[in-house]
């Protein structure tokens, strides 16, 4: 038996329930119907526990492109029966977000931002909860702008954290404002910096992960239409990030980190620096390094759920 | 002559400045070249002011298929020369969003949130600078939950307000918060409002646009992975909201407002109401209805734009 089912077999009825996916909404059980608007299914038209029961693995990211292609790789991989280039966009009624299941592996795209991934996240996890998955691990696979690391490496984040190196997310509740902690699973992030030793061509480290509302102005960046700072005041931001210990900047990782959290999923966030922005703000690599460099996570993600799987000893 | 056309002659070369949309950001002229990375397109690769110099109407929503929907549908209006089946997506080198130049109108998708649209907005800004386009009109066209209204009426915003029914867009500059307007050009509301009374079948209202960053907690839904509140605490702050003059609720108006203002550029905000939030926090209308729904923007900004270009008297 593979070993992510060993370890899941718990010993008791209060086990087995401790690992199912868990909604944090008393209302939800009680509704006749529920459907899943922005992946377009529901609880009354389609089998979800039929559809999901297996999903053990949950891999998101911003690009539809790229959550296609993570699909038809971990197919690869895992050496699973039929043709990947014939997968199917389970979500195709809609095209907010595009989704594959590939055996245990399901591949979601996000969209880009906080509001993006988290009306997937809210599906997500009802989508795992009527199907009665159990013991799920996601990841979420990104770009991101490196802060003093050489284009191409990996960030495991350690801690999420906001603008100002806080990790926790603030949530708007009913017109009041509620935070939310950001930490990530530890074991789970050192297991993925143990995968990237173990690979060629990954260079990877740990370090923390700032999320931020917009790309130019919140990250620093000279180039937008609205830049209303110096390239000094830039650099100095930079810097007191990088003595945070914030080693790259993303979109996503705040709310995926607090809404898993939440929810009692076990996550992480794998990004490639695609620049180091203190050497710049424009992403001028050419397009076949930069999918090179997009390709690093899902390796190490894919080399992860192999060893789970008992596919690699 | 198109009306459009009179009316922005100016009278000496202030005017003509003065109508030549403005990036607020005194680096970009500095810079060799311009890459507009989530467009695919750049100031050394592609003739902007060739491609987009003639453009005076941007029209902009969600929903890459119904931007797609809406730039055939404008092709057919403005009885352009060419098959609109056939119209490609100016961006395909890039899943980010995709754009549809009609004439002289784009429609571009911007995915959901603050954020997404906000990587939209500042490289568009900056694509109508380097394309020297003169007298822009911006228009989002989106989907929007109703506040006190019937399901298919159209809300042209008043005013965007946040989560505390302000007027108002908080943006993070390195690490600090600070605060911009979210007024919109009056004259263009009122303009599609008289437009509204010529039309057949689109009800219309001005009414303030509530803009949150989550649709589950931050609109007051009982149906998300999370809820901590009660029924009433939700009818509580909807009834607040209608209150402040709120009808409907979205994800994108205060930074699309916000932006459009601080570049001078005339923006409206033309969202159709899917549901009456006090009757439920479901999309459960048939997807039939939905689609005639998600037409009625397009059909009253339709109209407007064949007023202004002198197709109809």
């Amino acid at each position: 038996m593979a070993p992510i089912l060993v370890n899941c077999m718990g010993n008791d009825h209060n086990d087995y329930i401790k690992q199912l996916v868990q909604v944090k909404n008393p209302y939800l059980d009680t509704m006749e119907e529920d459907i899943l608007y922005h992946f377009s299914l529901g609880t009354k038209t389609h089998n979800l526990p039929e559809m999901f029961g297996e999903i053990k693995f949950v891999c998101v990211g911003g690009s539809a492109n790229r959550m296609k292609a993570f699909a038809q790789f971990i197919h690869k991989e895992l050496e699973l029966p039929g043709n990947p280039e014939e997968i199917i966009d389970i979500c195709e009624g809609t095209d907010r977000y595009c989704m594959y299941k590939v055996g245990p592996v399901l591949s979601i795209s996000h969209g880009m931002g906080v509001p993006s991934i988290s009306i997937m996240l809210h599906e997500l996890i009802k989508l795992l909860h009527h199907a009665q998955c159990r013991d799920v691990v996601l990841f979420r696979l990104g770009t991101s702008g490196g802060v003093g690391l050489a284009p191409g490496t990996v960030v495991v984040t350690d801690k999420a954290v906001d603008y100002s190196f806080r990790p926790q997310f603030e949530q708007v509740v009913l017109g009041k404002v509620i935070t939310r902690s950001t930490e990530l699973d530890e074991g789970v992030a050192n297991e993925l910096l143990v995968c990237s030793s173990e690979l060629q061509n990954i260079p990877t480290v740990i370090g923390n992960t700032m999320c931020t509302h917009d790309f130019y102005e919140g990250q620093g960046r000279l180039d937008g239409a609205l830049c209303s700072f110096s390239h000094e005041e830039k650099l100095e931001y930079l810097r007191k990030a990088y003595d945070a210990g914030v080693r790259n900047i993303e979109m996503e990782s705040t709310v995926f980190a607090a809404m898993c959290r939440v929810c009692g999923l076990k996550a992480a966030v794998v990004c490639v620096a695609l620049l180091n922005r203190f050497d710049g703000d424009q992403i001028t690599s050419s397009h076949e390094v930069l999918v090179e460099y997009q390709q690093r996570p899902q390796i190490l993600v894919s080399h992860f759920i192999k060893k789970r799987l008992g596919q690699i000893v």
